[in-house]
């Protein structure tokens, strides 16, 4: 279901041939009666941003935010390819829109694959057709598979609200997926509410979700998340609407995580205790981001004087005397020295799938946890060659 | 020779039973004639700072930088060992200091290895005595050997001035060298010196090489670089003197970013046209850092967009249509978009040990320059566990 779970949408999912291996690989979701609804995005603060990118802020803008459709593909990011690149993105949009007999404005495009690479535009608009002709309301999953790359299964999420639904799909994670670079995602909901209500609703849903998940430290050209409402449930409150949209996104960021390329762990990496809460989030996506500490976690070991070092040199106030870590809740270190503990506990829980690491300064209240992963031998199998 | 080439210094390594393995891991390095001389030191940022550090800056302090030795222990770095660790490292300074009738605070110290173990303080008492003993002008090798962890070759370095020589050793780089944590310089110069004169020499020839050395973003609890002067080829103009400096420290940083662990290629990334020399280097140093590309290195892929989408994202202004990379001096792409060029010249070049990438923002006039790595399934090998 997930992308037509809210009443109001179709979806579907082919494949156009843009993938030499066959694939599914070109998605659409649109609204059931081919109508305009409000609709809202969010998109990477890349300044290298893809033309898709540039295109559906340019459709959204144009169209105050009312929005028919987005058309997806996997298999090339269409990201550093200049005018030829913007051209085909609107390519895209004014194909779907002639099938649809509506307006090029209004609809929306996201592209995943290599970057700077030529799009092969021929075999997309030669695709449209199909795809247009394959939407349905049990396309979800369909769609939710023809954007994936390297992802190993499709992310899919419903939320079922009080009398209303959102249902989303997403692929990848951060640029963790080399080969297309980028994490899209698409959201519906048949709650009623206006394109500022949605957008208010996504960056509030995305700041605690996609915005705390960190694979690698690569921010992508290409990440998009979309929310469309066909309104037939009616109106919802906003703080219930925006409760709705969090859950959804903080299970596709999970569902990415989890799903990152080479890792066997979801580790939730907290900082407790700094000056402020921005101290806190530089030292939590620092050791997130720290090929020390995610290698140690990919060998199940609990070496806690690899964050206390990255810590100590990220530029945070840091003080050794009054800082402390524990795994999965048993403090290993107390004032930065060893602290007597459960040695079995403590192993058992790191050789686990999902590890809970809080480390905690003892400065302040500021705190901030990022979703990460550890680094195995698998993420450079699938990074050392596009070929 | 290294750290004993220029006159009157000599120095030793043994075997002291720190390292399980049997393998030398007790150095140390003196004045021939037992009297102190001019000295300097640069130390890690890492507010995590380790007890030889602190005891070292504070011995520095203390004589006014007049030293007679440096005792460097591997196997253990004496980091997050609280108080313990603090009278430790004092007491490594008493027992050479007591052998070599000169007072503790003449004595500096440096530690590499596992971070968060008590320092087994007996057996290096023990051991002290043999090293002291083993004193030579020919120990400038074992010096460097027994500060060895996951190198797998002693680093030394001779540069001969006009009429002076500076010499040195060192092991390590970052905190790539995961089973100690550290980076370690030992410079010497037979040239005279005020201490304020080689602080000066150390501060400018280390922000030219082990300051650009970026192998895993990591910054170790333990960095030090120690410099001696003996005085005995006279006065040296403080321009020849810093001249010599530099070059001995980006030899050594050279060796170590060869043999970092997994690499198996040197890069020099250099970004050129951007706003300022501030910003360049916070895009160099992004670049180096990014998994995304390392990996793409190690598998001799020329993989550029990589390379755009990280400098769009790391904060510094960008603009795609200014923007071109070049391989070993073949521009690959030109605006953010595909170059024609020479591929099999290109192919060649990351065939190579040695890669030279210069992306250019073509934006101003700043740039910078970071000496890194490749990003191997070895690193993972050496750092998923410490036992």
């Amino acid at each position: 279901m997930s992308v037509t779970a809210a009443q109001g949408f179709v979806a579907a999912g082919i494949a156009a041939g843009i993938k030499a291996s066959g694939a599914p690989d070109l998605s659409l979701v649109a609204t059931a009666d081919g109508r305009p609804v409000p609709s809202a995005g969010v998109f990477t603060r890349n300044k290298m941003t893809a033309a898709p990118v540039i295109t559906t802020r340019a459709h959204l803008e144009a169209t105050g935010g009312h929005s028919v459709a987005v058309v997806l593909n996997s298999g090339n990011a269409n990201a550093a390819t200049g005018d030829a690149g913007l051209a085909h993105a609107r390519t895209m949009c004014a194909a779907v829109a002639a099938e649809l007999s509506i307006e090029p404005e209004q609809v929306l495009v996201c592209s995943t694959g290599l970057i700077g690479i030529p799009m092969p535009i021929a075999t997309i608009e030669a695709g449209i057709p199909g795809v247009v002709a394959a939407l349905s309301h049990d396309g979800g999953e369909a769609a939710a598979t023809a954007i994936m790359t390297t992802d190993t299964h499709a992310k899919l999420v419903v939320i079922e609200g009080d009398g209303f639904t959102v249902g989303g799909m997403a692929k990848g994670a951060a640029m963790l997926s080399p080969n297309m670079a980028t994490m899209l995602a698409v959201l519906t909901t048949d709650a009623e509410a206006t394109p500022e209500q949605l957008k208010a609703a996504l960056v509030a849903g995305v700041a605690d979700s996609f915005n705390v998940l960190d694979v690698d430290g690569c921010t992508s050209t290409n990440d998009t998340v979309l929310l469309f409402a066909s309104g037939l449930a009616g109106p919802v409150d906003q703080h219930v609407l925006e409760s709705s949209v969090a859950a959804a996104c903080r299970s596709l960021a999970e569902q990415m995580c989890g799903d990152a390329e080479g890792a066997t762990k979801v580790v939730r990496f907290t900082v407790t205790g700094a000056a402020d809460d921005a101290q806190a989030l530089i030292g939590a996506r620092y050791v997130s981001r720290s090929n020390l500490v995610k290698c140690s976690w990919y060998g199940c070991d609990p070496y806690w004087g690899r964050i206390a070092s990255d810590l100590g040199s990220c530029g945070i106030d840091f003080d050794p005397a009054t800082f402390s870590v524990s795994y999965g809740g048993v403090t290993v270190c107390q004032g930065a020295i060893d602290a007597d503990h459960d040695d079995t506990a403590v192993a058992a829980h790191m050789a686990g799938r999902h590890l809970e690491i809080v480390a905690d300064l003892g400065l302040g209240s500021g705190r901030a946890t990022i979703l990460t992963n550890d680094l195995s031998h698998a993420y450079i199998d699938e990074n050392m060659g596009t070929s």
